[in-house]
């Protein structure tokens, strides 16, 4: 049976949820079926060669901030292919409960006002849900039921690029979190959670308390998207992000349901459920895989995630997204959540800290943020400050620190300051090469198996700090601290308020 | 009598080159009255206060990509203000008898077809010009009569900001160029002719010639378009700037008429002319001038330019123009002069040089830089090979050097290659502090007076170059090059053909 045959999408909760002037999807289904009332979804009847076509479909997308789509007929599947369901600022807005149309600025402080802790409701366990409509166990596990396909054209073999992917520990909790997965085989994939990340953490205690068993392990494909929202966003040990994604929500708990075969929750309306176990005591090399930075990650030796049970919605959704240097669905998804938990931790670490921006064109790999410098040097020591904070320790290569007249997010601003505040032999500070995030595309140095771990699990990248502030006198200067030329505001304001009276009026 | 009781501008000339198909002016009054049946120029009669209203009215032109204006009520003055003639890229284009609409490559590359010397027609010594029709010399000459004013807030002085300075030098010929001028008193002003600047130099020739009587000079301000255009272009020594503005009128020269006072000749429809010599022997302090890096340049001590004779046009037109951080008028006039010249220094001394971009937000303090990249480490040779092109050497604090992948003038581009392609321990090349142009705000020590030359002419500032290629295996990297995700392009173009078969067509 084909989706394209079945009836169309059914939301009678949106419709209260629209009622209450907040949209709130209970699954991925009411989503969609919002973003086809607003003409922001395509079906695509025409049928799809392979995944190399899809990967060319979401480019063009991306580059024409178009639909999502569901890809009803794709060539030797059942399952329909769902992707592009974040590509605009106003997809991420609804898929977070906020208003449309609003500024990057105002997302990121709606963002930072959701992770206060003190509104979020723990998920509700309920006895049953949608995602267990269809339970595969024992020789029925089959991962190629599914269209997870080879995307990129150097991939090494075909990923799972939306998993939401869940596993506990004793002391931290739950944790959710998107994780690259290659299939290796029809019940088995490799799975990329490393030593900088939750669940490569727990994986390390696992180790180290001698348990043998692996780690249990849940991955739910296919959810109401404030799910993915709450899996991107880098909450603290021992916060739930099922709970948070309540936040996003107005407060609307989520349901969960106990797994067949492990001790772990998954969202009761996911498409597609795995469960299973990560097997730590051997890597297994996976990739190429295209990545987020924009480049082909040359393959790692990971972890194996054995899938022993599968669970699925009846005529379930596949989900996935492509990655590239574009600012597209993938970018859309992370950038918000990405620099409020930056600011937090920012507004922890940096004296002074005024304004952050992690450019989406950096990937992550550079940080611009702007002080209110109120000591002479201080431009340097918010560089220091920002590499102590675990997002730029493990990750950022770039920091630019700016005076507060700057406009992080403008590029023009960042240039301008670049170009004439910073006399480099004294404004700037490299390190030698750290251990970072293992794709890291400017580390020249990636170990194929860290010998700590036995898995690809560390890069090692220098990082560049510039002081981009204005110098004062004696701060290294001899001459007068640069004025920036502007007019008078009053005599600005005067001008503006006249000019009808110029005759300059369009 | 007013500028506005006139009647209107009288532009023969305009409407037989309209019939030929190529916009030239004969003088600044031709270029208004087709910026005006353009609807491009708005007249002002509303009273100006004072430079202070003036610099914000432009401020808010400039932010709006406004019209030219004429201030014909300047109170206190019978001539009016004429601004912001440059403000758009098609009034560049205009300037320069190039089609309107183009792209900012395109112009560049036009413009750089202008710079082949062997199309430029010399200049035509005529016998008179409107620019005699009044001769002020003794104790007629004041300064005080044109509008030169203080525009900007901390500004020591009023500035004269668009002179078309012109000298000549035994051996190097004739040179013009725009120097800042401030107004000591109604007979003389300061005149920013430095060491690194073609002027400075034929000075420093003069003095060590050990002539007294100082360097006779002669100032235009106010004329046909393309002699700005030509006047901010670095040419060669031994290139006339004015022959080459023959280029941009399609081949039709320059009437040039002969100085009252001194051996200079000056364009015959010039509006105001100030004939006189430059004192040499003695420094003067003018300044704070707010400038065009966007920041107020402290104050210099510069040689004395003084006035002998002034001549000018009935009815003139005061042309001015304001500097600070925007995106308007006088970066407008300069941004592809400035590309186009460093472009062919790039392409002389930087190997495999493939595309160079001077932000404009960066105010010619960075240079991006593409190469095709043929060797190991051959990025870092192409940033010693750039430290040594004049433009760089005297000027730039920042260059960035990237692969041909990369589109130097899109932002996005330039911020991904530096944060996903430098380990900065070892890509970033910082020099000590190297003596170059004075207006370098970055330049941490600027003594006032110079020893060897008695004047402000050297800002001691350092230079960082960032090797943003990517790094090939065994180049300081033990891992593969990163290699850009990006589709197949026969299947991206089979699917763009077939998007309409997708349903996805607008």
């Amino acid at each position: 049976m084909r989706f394209n045959q079945e009836p169309p999408l059914i939301a009678p909760n949106l419709i209260l949820m629209k009622e209450r002037r907040q949209i709130m999807y209970t699954d991925l289904r009411e989503y969609l079926a919002d973003l086809e009332n607003r003409r922001e979804l395509v079906r695509v009847k025409e049928e799809i060669t392979d995944g190399h076509e899809i990967f060319s479909l979401i480019w063009e997308l991306n580059k024409k901030s178009g639909p999502a789509v569901i890809l009803e007929n794709v060539k030797g599947f059942d399952v329909p292919v769902v992707t592009n369901i974040f590509g605009t600022m106003n997809r991420f807005a609804s898929s977070c409960g906020f208003p449309r149309g609003l500024s990057i600025n105002e997302y990121r402080d709606l963002f930072l006002n959701r992770l206060d802790k003190s509104k979020w409701i723990p998920p509700r366990l309920v006895k049953s849900g949608p995602c267990k409509e269809v339970i595969l166990s024992g020789k029925e596990v089959d991962l190629g039921k599914f269209p997870i396909l080879q995307w990129h054209p150097d991939d090494g073999g075909a990923y799972i690029t939306l998993p939401i992917v869940i596993a506990k520990d004793d002391k931290f909790g739950r944790n959710a979190g998107i994780y690259r997965m290659m299939v290796h085989d029809n019940r088995s994939t490799g799975i990329m959670c490393n030593i900088f990340q939750d669940q490569g953490i727990y994986m390390g205690k696992a180790k180290k308390k001698g348990q043998q068993s692996g780690m249990p392990c849940a991955v739910a494909i296919g959810a109401d998207p404030s799910l993915y929202i709450a899996a991107v966003t880098k909450l603290r040990f021992n916060e739930d992000e099922f709970a948070f994604a309540s936040a996003l929500r107005d407060g609307a708990p989520i349901d969960m349901v106990k797994c067949e075969t492990i001790d772990m929750e998954v969202p009761a309306s996911s498409e597609i459920v795995l469960e299973g176990e990560i097997a730590f005591n051997r890597g297994k090399m996976e990739g190429p895989f295209g990545e987020w930075m924009g480049y082909f990650e040359e393959g790692m030796l990971l972890p194996v995630f054995e899938v022993k049970c599968i669970t699925h919605r009846r005529n379930p959704l596949y989900l996935m997204t492509i990655e590239g240097p574009q600012m597209g669905d993938a970018e859309i998804l992370r950038m918000i959540p990405q620099i409020a938990t930056f600011t937090v931790q920012a507004k922890e670490r940096i004296t002074g800290f005024v304004d952050g921006w992690l450019p989406p064109a950096g990937r992550n790999y550079s940080a611009f943020i702007s002080i209110k410098k109120r000591y002479p040097g201080w431009g340097k020591t918010a560089i220091y400050q920002a590499f102590s904070m675990p997002y730029i320790a493990s990750s950022a290569n770039l920091v630019i620190v700016t005076d507060d007249d700057i406009d992080v997010t403008n590029p023009d601003d960042v240039v301008w300051a670049l170009s004439t505040r910073v006399d480099p032999y004294q404004d700037v500070i490299i390190t030698p090469p750290i251990g970072g995030y293992p794709l890291n595309p400017a580390g020249s140095v990636r170990p194929v198996e860290f010998p700590n771990t036995g898995l690809t699990d560390i890069t090692f990248a220098s990082k560049i700090g510039i002081d981009a502030t204005l110098k004062w006198q004696g701060e290294g200067r001899t001459r007068p601290t640069a004025q920036p030329v502007k007019p008078r505001e009053e005599i600005l304001q005067r001008v503006i308020a006249k000019w009808n009276d110029y005759g300059l009026a369009d």
